[in-house]
């Protein structure tokens, strides 16, 4: 794919973020790539200071074509966001461990999402304040409602980073072995060994009082379900909400 | 932690790994960053090119303090790693969604290793050749020996990259829900939701000769396993078998 401008549908394709190689597993629409941001609760923030970069895991949440994540006040990073700050951040999905005939045609089976703007540090006070009940109802739809509201004192103490996603692809394989013609006859076992991350067990606090259970926002994270699953589901019930409350 | 020199046992510590923040969940020494580095099959590796933060997930392993990937010839970070490049490589393992009483606390258990260094193409044909066994064998011990040799055409276009660890932390929160004191009584539902990723039932190669089996070094990949834990004890095999070739 060629570079060209962005379409209501499709991010721009530029130097920045074209493939460069393996075209056939890019995607640069806006379904693809809010597909595999949706199905992550991490993600991986890379940002330079001084020419050295950062990589730093962190939590991500979307607002349509916003990214946003949370810091604490005091974090490295926090200090230079003032004039906006060009960052890159990734989700990305181990979904199999493909194992070929050849060292070469080993491969994995994976989803990522790769992501390009500029960062800012949301002050606005109600910006601000929607975003952090967004960082609890959009993974557990509902639940900063269950909760006691927020302290002013907690709000100064987190700082929210927002970034319109400028350009961004989305990378996925998921496919069996492919390997040479002529390695097929190789006397080796190949084949592709399935990766998946599931949710556990709940661990109730020990503190929880008499009779509490879940609210209906954790319905979804029953134990032995995917966790990507549940968090696509999460995400559409939240955009549900909030097109009912606008 | 103030900052410091490196020990036989532990990495330098500067204002570029030391946390800014949550002390007591950061480490400082080898066993705790290499515990969190082995335990992980895919990391993000950052790096700047024009000023520009790229966060690429990829494949890593690890010989000693080296940290090693590979990327395609034409990647576009291979053009700028003549000179060495400074780069972040992470690893993060997402363990539990920790839900609280109020949203302030709402946390997770993670463990994650943020390693520091120069990026180098490895271009030594010897120590290139071993690189490529060591990606796979690092992953499924003994498994290069079962596979037909590599070719001189595949070593041309896989560039191995490798960069010594000078700086490291690793990060680790493993514990329930911590809410403030006086919101224990909320009438809401706390606790901690693990996360786990597992293997799955492997998924043959249609084409595999007949009466083809596993061989022993994918024996840690057995169906319902956590992930880590075999990565883990990969490593411990493939560090053994070093030795004894040495």
């Amino acid at each position: 794919m060629k570079e060209q401008e962005a379409t209501p549908d499709r991010f721009a394709v530029s130097g920045r973020n074209r493939l460069k190689r393996r075209h056939d597993r890019g995607r640069y629409d806006h379904e693809a790539v809010y597909a595999v941001l949706d199905a992550g609760f991490m993600c991986h923030v890379a940002y330079v200071i001084d020419g050295q970069p950062y990589c730093t895991p962190t939590i991500h949440w979307r607002e349509g074509d916003w990214l946003y994540w949370h810091g604490s006040s005091a974090s490295r990073m926090l200090r230079h966001l003032a004039k906006g700050m060009p960052v890159c951040l990734t989700v990305s999905h181990l979904d199999g461990l493909v194992l070929a005939r050849s060292g070469f045609n080993h491969s994995a089976n994976y989803r990522s999402a790769i992501c390009f703007g500029t960062a800012y540090l949301i002050d606005d006070p109600d910006e601000k304040a929607k975003a952090l009940l967004g960082i609890v109802d959009r993974f557990f739809p509902g639940r900063s409602g269950e909760l006691r509201q927020i302290h002013g004192q907690e709000t100064k103490a987190t700082s929210v980073i927002g970034m319109r996603i400028e350009e961004a692809s989305a990378k996925v394989r998921a496919a069996g072995v492919g390997d040479d013609e002529e390695d097929y006859d190789q006397p080796v076992w190949a084949g592709v060994i399935p990766i998946e991350t599931v949710i556990g067990a709940a661990q109730p606090c020990p503190r929880l009082l008499p009779g509490m259970e879940k609210g209906a926002g954790l319905a979804g994270y029953r134990a032995g379900r995917r966790l990507d699953d549940t968090l696509l589901e999460a995400q559409q019930l939240y955009e549900g909400e909030e097109e009912a409350i606008a």
